[in-house]
């Protein structure tokens, strides 16, 4: 199978990631590139480490250059995946890595997002329940957002196997490609270096209500979720640090079994063995996931910790999973398991 | 006043940051400097940065050497201040950098440090209720851990205020050297740059009794905490995320008051104003604090956030600052209050 | 001495540094604080390190705001000094942090800034010969780029005594707070990290002049400078490794003995002992310079290193000991002398 | 074709980097893995990044263990290579990492590494003039040295074009991990984030002669080199800036068509667009080399940079593109040629 595939953003981070993804996914033809105020660039010059693709120049992002794909993938600010999805037709498989088709409930949506609700796509979280058979022979998939991707994959399993009440805390560190490409004072070299930060902090942050929607599915009962972003000193990754109360009864074996369950046949996601813990260099520029999880008898808490690299399985990677399971590909194509370190 | 001090234990990054602080204080001179297994070296071989004292030679921690000087400091291994203490005679004032006096509860010791419990001493933290009488012409002072300074002076406004329930859930990411000098590979820069990775999950950290009897006391009831420490990609720094679920008709504007409140006549403790949040390289190399704190009303917690610097605030810094109360100085003699930013 | 002291240009990563300097000078007291877009904001969202500050209020630079202070220090883009200096009078010790003095020849300003030549102020290198004489009393001083002060303090001693050839070849590392704070893409945390990269190379730097402009004064012929700078992943510090071909007869001894000599007075200059190299870390935040010295007999060149922080000496210590000098002040005063690290 | 290959030497930052593209290249399956004080662990405790290899555990380096592949890669502490190669027979393909086989010179060998030398096997850098057909069937292979890569690909062209002098000046800038992972005090993070040092100055470091070596052989005569390595705060990377007095005549022009010639058919040097330099980002995790030349008419040189990652082209990167053209397979197999960045 040759897949040809467009990509519309191509000159930000997520979109660069897709294409160092793409270009080394034996099914996939790299099509047309698009850009908006970037259209009329060479490639080599907003994306030097995609040497092969230097010579490329970015278009502009319109129907008629995205059209004559087999897969579509949107890398685009929110709000404007739909206008494009439109005009592309039932038939290509359009993967959008922006939040405009994440979100089941329109008013969460209009509250966070501020304008009209686009629509709900098949979830590209494969690894939750469901979610890989909604996937499958699907046209559209809204890709998950980053830090929902590390924290639902951290704690679904404690709510599918009910051991932990329905409020969750969670505090996560991502690396700076989280904030994107557009310049701004705050995420400068010489601001970031040497700092962490919390930002959105007290429910403020747009992923929280995705990350409600997946732990309330797993739980079956609405969670609440207090969420901490905070910007780490580094380009890459996501460590997440999340917790509930244990439910009575509830042991360190019990935990373990749940998530060893939870896990067992998924080709991305590894428990560590106990003792060990995520670290993020460790699956840097790949799509694993580390995950570990503990009980605290003093504290009564589970508390489950996950690292992943934000533009790879957060993103890029998780686009490029979903649309092998949308394709009828093999779900690990294409897809690095091992991460670049040190 | 003319204080002639002695350091224990020159150097490591606790004693190098307290010698960067004496060095710069009006009324203190530096006196004996020690060391275990690098004494006989030259202090400029092993602290490069403190220029001034690069011709000193560093001597064996005995007590011989120690005596004669108004303070000395004990930047010792825990388990060793103890047995030097004793032979400096009741008259010196001994400001303890390591963990040995800090803990009231002889159990706690024992579980976390595995040695007979040496005692408890005046808590060199000055802004919690209580401390700084305390501390007022004392010749023993136990200065603080790192992570519980960042946390009591987070979350200790809100439950001397009663604003939070007993279970505190807290994450904080702290620079390297907090993990001192002795290398180990997993300290090694190649495997900390670009990584966030916990450790001590679970409340395993020798750092959560102290937290647990800080927040206590200022709850007046036995409040549990959740503590996971991360290890973050930069040198210096505590970022702590704290939160609790909040009582009862607690509101913005409740928190607002109780922390304005807290801190108000506190030289280094900065509550900032709305809507700006902590950063740990506003404080580097500083003794001040950042506190921020919010109300998620749709979580129903109270999130408070510190930063601090590690080895400042965190450790040779609050050290500086007790002596200064403990010998009746101004008690922010010779303490930056601006961070080395960016 | 009370010094009264305004800072044009106080919400840069230059005004900021000078600022810091000042809170902790003895003998001065801040006064006005202006800036260009930023003027009306509080500084305590520009520069929250700078806690003490918090509540200022920044106003428009102009000749009334700047007009009844001992002092004005100039941090403003190149080009502008002039004309606000011109309003100052002549009473008033203007030290321009930015360009436009620097430079004797005025063909090479026009060249390198495209503007015309504002003048030639005595320059704020105390370290060169006879730069000391010219900075006493003056009401004028010239604040050296920051390459140029690494790159002159390591390399004047093997001229003034002769030792090397007149064609010096320079690479130096710079943190990324040499660039200044306006936004670029490639000053992102997310392009630095993990990065270095060489910019202005062939010649193209404007701080090459005025490494020619020192050199030559010191070798008393034209020295021709080849100069790549490139930018490492750290918020501070310069590292510059200069080197240039040995004349007959130099040996090892023959260059520490000059280099001995011509540091045995400074206040802030360190030759390292034999052995030791400079590393920026151990000057950050300070006003001190670390040097080494070297010769490779088989290459047959002198090869010198020295490391400062950009931002103190290089930029705002440099001005702060430069004014100090023109004052009549003791040259130390209020500036740091050991570095903050690790 | 599949080949069974085995590592001598897998818990190490060399090891580790040759398993993570050995794990992706489609015509090798992993056999043995060998450690020395490591033997007996899990991988995935060690190499916590390789986790499709994590269950494995590290057996002894003995030939017994290493017998039965058709390629064995020793990356071995210098000086071990030899004895475990003899025992190997001539028949297997032996990749050494290290650096025993490099040196043609037995004097240069023993002066830099103080054992007596075990001979020289042909040099797995391909872009050399003649080294690919050295290659070409070979049953030994001497990988270079990572700095020696980064410069002799930097300035050969010059030399084989007869542009340059027969002196070369180079200041390179090396991530971390190109220090190994012997955990040692100056390479804890603390100490190396946010500070650049240089070592081994003035000619002392043992990759000088392998320079000397391959860019006399470009040249036609002896070329002297002055080489200062920095260590960089990044874990991965090498920039190198090379410079060499210009011959008379020379032109930008001239010397950018030679460029053009020596790399127009390589698959993985990318001399970049005029304008564009080289960054290590771009090249991180990766096989490529950016390279940028320029001549500076003022000072009279030609200045070549160039950015490899150190463990990648400059380490395991070159091991596995040598042994693909020793074993007849396509160059590129399994070597990726785009950077994880940002």
């Amino acid at each position: 199978m040759t897949v040809r595939a467009a990509v519309a953003g191509a000159s930000g981070y997520a979109g660069g990631e897709l294409l160092r993804l793409l270009l080394a996914h034996p099914e996939v033809e790299i099509g047309a590139l698009t850009a908006n105020s970037n259209a009329g660039q060479r490639l080599g010059a907003l994306q030097p480490h995609l040497l092969p693709l230097a010579g490329r120049v970015l278009q502009e992002t319109t129907a008629d250059v995205l059209t004559g794909h087999d897969v579509v993938f949107l890398a685009l600010p929110h709000g404007q995946s739909a206008a494009v999805a439109e005009q592309l037709g039932p038939d290509v498989l359009v993967v959008d890595m922006g939040a405009d088709f994440r979100l089941r409930d329109a008013a969460d949506w209009e509250r966070f997002y501020g304008s009209p609700h686009a629509g709900t796509w098949p979830y590209g979280l494969p690894e939750l329940p469901g979610a890989r058979a909604a996937l499958e022979g699907s046209k559209r998939v809204a890709v998950p957002g980053c830090y929902p991707t590390a924290v639902s994959l951290a704690l679904f399993p404690a709510y599918t196997a009910g051991l932990a009440e329905a409020e969750a805390v969670i505090v996560a560190a991502s690396g700076t490609s989280g904030a994107g490409k557009a310049p701004k004072p705050h995420l400068l070299g010489s601001e970031v270096m040497g700092s962490m930060t919390p930002y959105g902090v007290g429910g403020g942050h747009r992923h929280t209500p995705e990350m409600i929607q997946n732990l309330s599915a797993a739980a079956g009962e609405p969670v609440s979720v207090s969420f901490t972003p905070t910007l780490a000193p580094m380009p890459r990754g996501i460590l997440a640090t999340c917790s509930a109360k244990a439910r009575p009864g509830v042991t360190a074996e019990s935990v373990r079994a749940a998530y060893e369950k939870a896990f067992a046949d998924e080709p991305f996601v590894h428990l560590l063995p106990e003792g060990q813990w995520p670290a993020t260099a460790s699956v840097t520029g790949s799509n694993a996931v580390q995950v570990q999880v503990a009980h605290d008898p003093a504290a009564g808490r589970v508390i489950a910790v996950s690292a992943i690299d934000n533009l790879t399985k957060g993103t890029a990677g998780g686009a490029v999973q979903s649309m092998n399971i949308a394709l009828g590909l093999d779900e690990t194509t294409g897809l690095p398991t091992t991460g670049v370190a040190p």
